[in-house]
C-alpha cells in the first residue's frame, strides 16, 4: 500500500481515508491531491474519515494542510464522516480545523459542493445552462 | 483496520478498495454491504479496484459474489477502475466476471447507473417528476 486513491465525481475529488496515516502516505497523499486538483480543474474535495476511530495531531495537522492546499488551488475541502469521538479528540488537541467544513456523511457534503458550483454558475450569469439549475 | 467503509452517494453504494483483501476483511464487507442495500434501499454498488495493483483468484471470486449477492437484492454492481494488468490477470486466471458490469472510472460508473435509475423511472411512468428537470 503506496498511495491512497484519488476518486473523482464530476469537479470533485474524493479520498477515502481507510487506516491511519503515516508520514510517508500523508506526504505522498498531499502532494497527489494537489497534482489532481491542478490536473482535473476539480473545483471541491472530499475527505471521508468515516473508517477513522481515532486521530492524533498529527492526522488533524494533515487534514488542516491538505485543506489550505487546496484553498491555494481553488478548491474547497469538506470532510466527512467524523465520529463523535473523533471530533472530541481533535477539540481537546486543540484542532478545531478552523478552515475546513465538515459534512455528516458524503452525501450532504457532495450537496454542500454542488450546490456551491451552481450558486457560482448562477453569479457568473452564465445563460445556456437554464436547462441544468430549474427556476421555478 | 477491520472494516471497510462504505460510502453512500444518492441511491448508490461505494467501496474503495485500497489493499489486498484477506479472508476475514473480504468476508465482513460482504456482511456490510448486503446489511447496507437492505438497509438503505441503495440499487447501485460501485466497486473500485483502481488502487489494486494484482488480484488473485480469492479477489475475483470476491467480487463475484458481491455482485451476485447485490443482484439477489435488486442492486446492480459496476466494478470501476481496473488497470490493465488486472484485467488481464483476471481472464488469465479464467475470471472474466461474467455477471459484473465494469466501467473505466467512478465517473463513467456512476453515470452508468443514475444512467438506469432515469431510465427505470422513465418506465415506470412517474409523470411528478418534472421539477428536478427544469421546465421552462
Amino acid at each position: 500500500m503506496d498511495r491512497i486513491p484519488i476518486l473523482r465525481i464530476g469537479d470533485i475529488l474524493l479520498v477515502s481515508v481507510q487506516f491511519d496515516l503515516q508520514d510517508r502516505i500523508a506526504t505522498a497523499l498531499q502532494e497527489d491531491l494537489a497534482a489532481r486538483i491542478v490536473e482535473t480543474s476539480a473545483n471541491g474535495v472530499l475527505i471521508d474519515i468515516s473508517a477513522l476511530e481515532i486521530v492524533d495531531s498529527f492526522v488533524g495537522r494533515m487534514i488542516n494542510t491538505v485543506a489550505s492546499v487546496s484553498r491555494v488551488l481553488d478548491a474547497e475541502t469538506v470532510v466527512v464522516g467524523m465520529r463523535p469521538a473523533v471530533a472530541i479528540t481533535l477539540v481537546e488537541l486543540g484542532l478545531s480545523l478552523p478552515g475546513v467544513r465538515t459534512a455528516l456523511d458524503l452525501d450532504r457534503g457532495l450537496a454542500m459542493l454542488t450546490g456551491e458550483q451552481v450558486k457560482a454558475e448562477e453569479i457568473a450569469g452564465t445563460d445556456d445552462d437554464t436547462g441544468g439549475t430549474a427556476a421555478g
